[in-house]
């Protein structure tokens, strides 16, 4: 499949190398261009422009830090540049508006828009094990399909509605950040009454939660072991910031969410924006 | 071994019954002593005080509602008749104080005292599926563990002074509070979104936590379905002011922990103290 | 002076009225006309659009009921309308973020902006008993001064920069629903402890705040009579998320402001959107 | 009237004095005797013991630190050594359990008791201008009236059962709380807007609560003065458990004051607890 793929940073470069290897034909774009010149050694094409990448895409996936980064690339080239009947296939962790709005663009202008978040992180990415959420037309999914499963251990198909698939990324960091807060109150609890956290997270991993995600906090929380950061702190009070939004335009209390909100927000006040953002809860 | 069994409600009744079975010469007590009769079918000695329950004990396992209860058993019988040189094992979920005061009146007498609080429902007392949380001086743990291992699927000796037991125990009622208030924030952003919480469920379960714990939980609450009660509310709310308590004693701040115990104690308040404890994120 | 008055709602009509008293030349516009109607029979001119009204003024004051409205009159009229050296007083509560594009706006275009949102309810409004928090270039403001004087019984002027004004009303609004909760959780407890939450008043009006603003608000929430509505719930919660967005904007943590925002969200999924405010903390 | 004084601190002493100085005989005694011996100079008995000091009273005062305090004058004294027919007034910050374990036992020794904790600082018991909140049968605490008029600008009496008294002082210290914490957000909100602090405070003492509490609060969190401390931070964290306690025990939930007792346990956490409480918004 002829691929465009806009935003090839820390998670986007392996991805459009493993779309690459899985034989599509990819031409690449970054802001940053030096960023995306090692692909070219996979046999990637660089473009100069968004437009100029997306003009002869059947799919134009992007990965990109943020919906300002996702608003200027909709609207400085893909809207434009994007072939009638091509798809967007937005795979960055962007706000539920964000999503409603590109739907509503692409339908305009004959293009089909998916929305497609990732769980995972750039190791993740790298070992094709990232997990898809999709969500958008059932046809226009199904094309997708064959970049999703060259990403992924899995795809969960959540809905018709673009949007449906940002809801369930966001609530699904919601849950890892409250898992992280409650890793790090407990650790906390269990330091200061003189238990050893890792004995604590022994009987996480063996017999409350037997989760590989709470076996992977929980070590990095339990020995306090921050850097270099995984998840930058300031991109997860991003996400936090977008859950908010989220519950807000649905008018649905999140109590726990707001207060992750808030430790997020005072860590990164205090200077600690760029080291892994699971330290929000032992600051 | 010669077991006194005292408290054989809805946790304790399973437990004596796989003692008894385990080939151990069981003496049980309850107070409603109806509640503890069943057990006579198994060869269990049913007595008619605490005192003559623990008599000729080896072994004494509590297995309580509360700090009450288990201060009641421990200051009208277990201290005076527990003979010297044998062992309190007391598996309730019960204050670090209580158990720091247990030790030290033990102790006094020349007898052993070992606090080993479980994870699991009555379910999983039943299957024999428990997890055993155990702390105490290694020898006298060592004493204990043929019953432990007669109880469940595995222990965890995590310190040398029980009371860290009862930490850890806390500290993981915490953490499954925590998940159970995500997980009811969530699935409420996802059904207001136009999202079915089963959609967001299946990828708790595929590609986020792949926990057996979110999978339980997590259907409990995708379909509101809060009776009959697993664990009653007014319990989970217990635990959590003795989470508080704890906490406090340590001067831990656990903001996660004081919302949770907040919404439980709404959630008492308003008359729903007898359906399941997870409720409490979805009222 | 020649002033255009724009939103004539609850608040606005007695403040254009009063504006009229003062000897002004009013023009009025409203979006539904007939509510700036009973405004001819005091002297003032109805424009049927916003650039009508706005065409002659020197000042032209905005008084709407949230940053969309004010966004669709800043656009749709004032901005072109507006006289070049005219000025333009956002009285309403707006975000922050609106009143420094206006700024923005207007400063190209050669007129001035002054933000000067007020405290105090319709009631305060008619009785000329408001108070004016004002920002903007000092020249600007004074220019403002006299319909300022007109309106209520104090100003206060914190800053150069428009957008100043906007952040203390929000802060001032964030401590009055502060207040509200404070009242609610702490009459609550008197009351399930058998305390008269009247006798906890008298001791807060005489010995703890001594404060009209107490005084007022919790007679309202002793007796619960939160209908009719002074300030609709609903639009407590557009000023808890004003003040949640700027607060986000400078990234400090406001973990009780983001309490009561939760209560709102929550007061108005149960359907109490349009009860007095102050409810939020009894519901 | 005969008067003993239980606990001669920072509050104690200036306010036996002015017992002392209304014409009353008083015989003072304090754990730490040298902390009590000032008071000779004013005509004040110093007792070596409580039971001396209570021995002949007609009332005995007890102002001591806490809940551990008050129960060891209690036993240790006041219970046996108090004439029948004599009145105990408990003018401390204890908790509400504390106040009705009093009342039962002198009840059954035929002695009154009395709970009137007080609203004020030192500096207001040394001006004679502390608030007396009383509860206890109504001719008990007519009697004790001459004393609480010596001692304070006003008197609440809240009810008959004295733990009132103790339920309306923690309310109203919680509602202190509450604006503490407010100020420190706002302030913050302010500051990080490029306001300053002392311009939002003028408002607040302006226009918005025109209260002493807020104005005196205000400067000391605008200008961070938290040193040397009105009132420990240590404290405030022992009223804020005694809240918590309180609205546990009457099943109450009061997310706010759960908010402002985890900032000050972290505040105390982090060694900050003989500070002026009010730090714990600014921390």
């Amino acid at each position: 499949m002829n691929v465009a793929f806009i935003g090839t940073g820390g998670m986007g470069l392996p991805m459009a190398r493993n779309l690459r290897r899985a034989g599509h034909a990819v031409t690449a774009w970054n802001r940053t261009r030096a960023k995306a010149d090692p692909l070219a050694a996979d046999g990637v094409v660089i473009a100069d422009t968004v437009s100029a990448a997306v003009r002869d895409a059947e799919v134009a996936v992007t990965m990109l830090a943020d919906d300002h980064a996702a608003e200027e690339a909709l609207t400085a080239g893909i809207l434009e540049a994007l072939p009638r009947g091509a798809i967007h296939a937005g795979m960055s962790t962007v706000s539920v508006a964000f999503s409603k709005r590109a739907a509503k663009e692409h339908a305009a202008r004959g293009q089909g828009y998916v929305a497609a978040p990732v769980f995972g992180r750039p190791e993740a990415a790298a070992a094709q094990k990232l997990w898809v959420v999709a969500a958008g037309p059932a046809e226009t999914v199904e094309r997708c399909r064959p970049l999703f499963e060259a990403l992924g251990r899995g795809i969960s198909v959540v809905g018709t509605d673009p949007s449906a698939a940002n809801v369930v990324k966001l609530a699904g960091n919601s849950m890892i950040m409250a898992a992280i807060e409650a890793m790090g109150e407990s650790f906390a609890l269990a330091k200061a009454s003189g238990v050893d956290p890792r004995q604590l997270l022994e009987v996480v991993n063996s017999a409350l939660f037997q989760s590989p995600l709470y076996a992977n906090y929980g070590a990095i929380i339990a020995e306090k072991r921050f850097e270099p950061p995984g998840f930058r702190l300031r991109l997860g009070l991003k996400d936090a910031q977008l859950v908010s939004a989220a519950a807000d335009a649905v008018h649905v209390p999140m109590p726990l969410a707001s207060l992750v909100r808030d430790r997020l927000l005072r860590a990164v006040a205090e200077g600690h924006g760029d080291i892994d953002w699971s330290a929000f809860s032992s600051l």
